[in-house]
């Protein structure tokens, strides 16, 4: 993305954030004095969601290519009135996190993942340009430098995200493999997420599906992020509509217990 | 809860939010500066993120007694240096969605719900003193008019939760049943939420397994509220944490489609 097109992005997000605020402020105002509180209202609308989650079912392409969900009627409609499912769920399915005890023995399980590490500031990668000329492009440390230079510094506790417009190609068999059938999508390299862990960023979030890129030997990212104690997001859809710095993310991690992570719902603020 | 704790509370939670206002004012002119934007921590941190999800597995307590969960390695760590789950979910598990789709032959599945329905005011009414002395105490639509008379108007979209102080019984058998083995526990009426289907209140929320009270004969709620286009969450945890007005929720619903509900994470921001 170019500067014009960031600075743009950023002043936009701040008009947007200064309504919230007066619409928020006004509010408070308003509850304090035992009056109506509506405003409130209008700090939920002057702020616009962002749902980073895909839709899925049966069909939503997965690593090992197998159905990630299958479902079974446990009550049906018809002579109860009500209904509901028996799910089968692979854990790494749709947009979903890897907690760190998917790549270690001991880490962290998703239910132990800290709340306060749910709600963070979004700072987005752009490698769009990039990934049309090579599926398998990667962020990397200089990545990482020329964002904080034309952005600011990374918040401790942000999540990073790698944008490369793959969300686009969920339906289509580009998504996860080249034309003879290899693993090929963008994804990101260590030697950005060994900044990143510099940085104490809680979490790092890729379009695609997985965190290291389609054709890598060794998961080296997975195996150095997670067992450092930190978590990751997959499958993440809908980042054209953020700026690249300003948005805040609402990580619905699921709350399983000794989960290895899970499909997630993933808003973002803006 | 008493007036003068509720004018506290509120009082507290708008010094927070102010501090809150402050840090991304901030943020906002350090990064139109192109300076550093460590301070859009501060706007992470001066807010508190409180859990309303409990962390469950297979003893959590269901409707309908049986496991909510089962958990099966899909993939084994030894030899493999990862490891994820193939689990079997019941939809309505843990602190969970319920979907109009739920009670409804053709309503909105938990992936067509707005994602704007998803981050909302949230307003609680508290009836933690008479869910002591009767098990099935239910709110009342007197209960939401003393509520708006305290507090001001309930926004349209808003979210509203009953707080009883069940959560806390989870471990118990007096989560689900009174001493003889009958369903017991507080839920909402329908004055109630006839009610607040007037507001365009988005969902309603409980601390406890249903939206009706365990001695429902008729699930006169889950009948109306859930046909007519509207949610519930079931299982909430930690409402104590929160003031009974300015809190917002972020409520993480699944997102596989045709689903009836599901389990959920749900974090409010105070």
């Amino acid at each position: 993305m170019c500067n014009h097109c960031v600075i743009e992005n950023v002043k936009q997000n701040m008009l947007s954030r200064r309504s919230l605020f007066k619409g928020m402020a006004f509010a408070g105002a308003a509850v304090a004095a035992g009056g109506v509180s509506s405003p409130v209202l209008a700090q939920q609308t002057a702020g616009k969601v962002v749902d980073l989650t895909h839709a899925y079912d049966e069909s939503f392409p997965t690593f090992d290519g197998n159905p990630g969900i299958e479902y079974e009627w446990a009550v049906e409609f018809a002579g109860n009135g009500y209904q509901l499912h028996k799910l089968t769920i692979f854990e790494h399915t749709g947009t979903h996190i890897d907690a760190p005890f998917h790549f270690s023995a001991d880490g962290k399980s998703v239910d132990q993942i800290e709340p306060q590490q749910l709600v963070a500031p979004l700072a987005i990668i752009d490698i769009t340009d990039r990934a049309k000329e090579d599926a398998n492009a990667t962020v990397e440390a200089a990545d990482v430098e020329a964002w904080i230079s034309a952005n600011g510094e990374i918040p401790e506790g942000a999540v990073v995200a790698l944008r490369s417009g793959w969300a686009k190609k969920v339906s289509e068999p580009a998504f996860r493999n080249d034309g003879e059938g290899k693993f090929a999508f963008p994804g990101f390299g260590k030697s950005a997420t060994d900044l990143l862990a510099t940085l104490n960023v809680a979490a790092i979030g890729v379009d695609t599906l997985s965190l290291d890129p389609g054709n890598s030997a060794d998961f080296a990212v997975h195996n150095s992020w997670l067992p450092g104690g930190r978590y990751g997001i997959e499958c993440l859809n809908n980042l054209e509509e953020l700026p690249v710095s300003g948005a805040t993310i609402m990580v619905g991690a699921p709350k399983h217990k000794r989960g290895t992570g899970g499909p997630a719902r993933v808003l973002a603020l803006v």
